[in-house]
């Protein structure tokens, strides 16, 4: 047996250990009964161990370097040869994870676990005190995660680690300045749509929603769940996935998973009086989902066949939510189909006003439910907590019981809105109290990527939105497959967009789109 | 640490990854999209191969040999002392996976989860030829795995390691001599209800069904799916389950497993002309489950907390489905909930005639429809056939290729019945595309114990019946618990039995209480 089948044997099973940690996880978030959390936490916690033992391996080093004097090129360019990728690939994966000792690994897994099943009650009980205490071990993991990697590359912030588990390649400053264009940019259309919203006011005061546009919105009053669910399950079929691939569930937090070739998990949430909620966010998983399912065949159960990085795989979501399913051509087609199916609610609708509602540009409080042009305050915001939670000492500094205060602070600042209570505060997201610091600016990153790849899409693929008008979904989705998806981790974040045709990273594209929109709902 | 705490922790983890894998194979046959099945079975394989790899390994020998040396008492008597069983049982289990290779065990998982999956499609078609290749490869590793056991206490039949799997202590000649008392018993009741088959014959001839007692069956008609899951859901919500610690699924081939402490997962099948077997076989896997979820709390998280055997598995959910669930209070109380439900079906409908037909003898094709008189007969048919399959050489022996033939022959011979297509003969059970040989007696020797342990419980509680026609079901519940689950795997089963106020094993409770059966329904 050649060290690369020796090497690749080694990296399935481990490889299957995390799609078995990915099915724990998924069905922990949608199908476990409540009373099983505490078990699960620590069956979470032993894989996550035991995988990393596996992978931290003296033999796998000694397999990476005996696979790499075999291959014929070593330095090939990324992309002409998958040994030659998946060996520079794990490479790097195996020096970071040999930094972090398996004990601590077991911990963040068990923390993760433990703390997400605790924010469960505290936003169900909007009491921060239930989560503070987890947040603080998170934390505290965090930084001894961070620690691990003194020296490393060239790291320089203490943030720095943390970003990299999300998107490999991209600095803290390179995010901090990126971001910095995207609020200016982002600044006068806010204070545009504020102004017309003191013209036509008219969110009740108490959801802490500020609205611009008319009084009526066609997505919003009582929509039967089952009639949304059938709903999103037919359109969720319409997409390019592979045939008995995917299923569709519900779920608090929306969220989609591998859990192994051909099986691609989607959850939604419903709300009876927001149509737009179940609608988009199943658009956006279903985005997230065709990538964990476009990578090329000869991938499979390696490392290189997962999504390139956070920013990329949001991206995609975004592409399919935004672009596409908030975009003329594909409401037109669904217009009709809502008539249907709520006849009540859609029957004197038009185009227009059915496009003006799923783009309405409003102020509020929550992320999930944010429009596109406020939507990147949510995550700046995030995106500076975070950075005053994990700074060096250079100045800042944020102790994690002052949380509330700087997080309402921010959204009184930012967008202008009194949080009323923590629910629908800092407690509305998941991602801290599972200890996912670094993960919120990737969002952000994602829109600004989506922005990039549509116009490169539109401009190679000609009508796409006369193909989407008919219904064709499968042109955008196989110019995905080609240019982003099949490649996996083969190729950095960046090469995959300047082999797209996307250039260097820019704010522009997005910021062109936002505008547009911002002058549609004046 | 002590060793003995090294060990628990050790144990611990090994014990989360197969609670892994028990998510992984629910997933399987509940939720997974039919795209996901090939990386499921690498998944399971690796799972298997790596706790497999973990429990054999030399360090876990040094444990136990440390761990007995630590203990007060190593020769407690059983049920004594927690740390002196663990090391007991756990020292036999490592005596026996040592003997496995690890590479076996992998094999005999991915071929496990590979036959299951080609078996549904077979049964579908209902063309053994596709089984066929599965069930050859299932043999041939089990003879590979049994030839491991060369020597091995007190083995001598070739078949006496796969029953051991199952049941521990309980030998081939001594499972062939029960189940030879059982069929010496049942033969005159098969006979009787066989004589009043030919005064009362009514079945459609094409259903392979021949019945006693009158025309209407008021369990079989119209019931819709989504009245007979509410049904379902909430006889189950009044079983004394700990709270928010199960759920329920449908499923082809009905099933419980454990995926961790709090964590139950029952499944049944609905059909819509047939309200018993959504009904019966739910009961009966919500008696698998308070199985498995009854053990002592000390207990959590070792091997020792586990149901002891499948024929005491069995005993619970037959006690639940037969005793329980078949008996007249149980019926009572239900009928006036059935009247509500499917008001058409059950208007006018008697206590007596509802007890009559979730009691009718009805020689039929399927062992999960089949009544508890001709019930057993299925079993005995199947553990001929495999004695045949696993005969070292002293007679008999059976080709696969001629499993179908040998299948119909005993159908005809021992059931008056011929067999009209493969679905509904050989391929109706998922047991052997899983590799599990010696799997069926245990369901015989369930019935056996389950008519010893309701004597019992009935002679201790005094007013069972009374209680269950009050809907007080927690009586039986915490009895079982008690003398049957709270031990997990900490005495044998013949000591949980002698303690339980059983005495030996024995056939003639059953026999009585079948004896009456057919009598009534005379």
């Amino acid at each position: 047996m050649s060290a690369i089948d020796e090497l690749r044997e080694r990296l399935g099973e481990i490889g299957d250990l995390s799609r078995a940690a990915a099915l724990l996880a998924w069905d922990e978030r949608t199908m476990m009964p409540p009373a099983g959390g505490e078990a699960r936490s620590e069956q979470l916690a032993t894989l996550a161990k035991v995988r990393h033992e596996m992978f931290c391996d003296d033999e796998v080093g000694r397999l990476l370097e005996a696979a790499r004097a075999e291959l014929p090129d070593a330095d090939a360019e990324p992309g002409a040869d998958v040994d030659a990728d998946l060996v520079r690939v794990v490479s790097r994966d195996w020096e970071k994870a040999r930094r972090v000792p398996s004990e601590l690994r077991a911990e963040m897994a068990r923390a993760e676990s433990v703390g997400e099943q605790a924010w469960v009650e505290a936003k169900r009980a909007s009491d921060y005190s239930l989560l503070l205490p987890h947040l603080e071990r998170n934390v505290e993991l965090a930084r001894r995660y961070a620690d691990c990697y003194e020296g490393f590359e060239n790291f320089s912030h203490p943030y720095d680690p943390l970003l990299d588990e999300y998107e490999p390649e991209m600095s803290t400053e390179r995010m901090r300045s990126l971001l910095g264009e995207l609020r200016d940019g982002l600044v006068p259309l806010v204070e545009q749509a504020a102004a017309a919203d003191s013209g036509a006011q008219d969110g009740a005061p108490g959801d802490g929603r500020r609205r611009s546009g008319s009084a009526e919105d066609c997505l919003r009053g009582e929509f039967p769940i089952e009639d949304q669910r059938e709903l999103v399950a037919e359109l969720i079929g319409e997409m390019p996935f592979p045939e008995g691939g995917w299923r569709l569930d519900p779920t608090e937090h929306p969220f989609a998973i591998t859990i192994g070739q051909g099986d691609v998990r989607l959850t939604t949430r419903y709300e009876r009086g927001n149509l737009g909620m179940a609608l988009f966010s199943a658009m956006h998983e279903a985005g997230h989902g065709l990538y964990e399912s476009g990578q090329d065949p000869a991938l499979a159960r390696t490392p290189l066949c997962k999504p390139r990085s956070l920013g990329l795989h949001e991206s995609q979501s975004r592409l399919w939510e935004n672009w596409v399913a908030r975009g003329a051509p594909f409401l037109e087609r669904l217009l009709p189909r809502l008539r249907d199916r709520f006849a009540a609610g859609f029957g004197d609708v038009t185009a227009a006003q059915l496009l003006r509602d799923a783009n309405r540009i409003e102020r509020s409080l929550i992320r999930i439910e944010a429009d596109e042009v406020t939507y990147n305050l949510h995550i700046l915001i995030r995106f500076e907590l975070e950075l005053m939670i994990f700074d060096d000492g250079s100045g800042g500094g944020l102790e994690l019981k002052d949380l509330p205060e700087a997080w309402n602070a921010r959204y009184r600042d930012y967008l202008g809105l009194d949080v009323p209570d923590d629910a629908r505060g800092v407690l509305q997201d998941v991602h801290w109290s599972g200890g996912a610091f670094g993960y919120f600016p990737t969002y952000s990153l994602g829109n600004v990527i989506a922005g990039q790849l549509w116009l490169a899409a539109e401009r190679e693929i000609g009508d796409l939105g006369e193909r989407i008008a008919a219904g064709d979904l499968a042109a955008l989705g196989e110019w995905l497959r080609e240019h982003v998806h099949r490649h996996g981790r083969r190729l950095s974040p960046a090469q995959i967009l300047e082999r797209a045709g996307c250039g260097e990273l820019s704010v522009e594209p997005l910021l062109d789109h936002l505008r547009a929109k911002a002058a549609a709902a004046d």
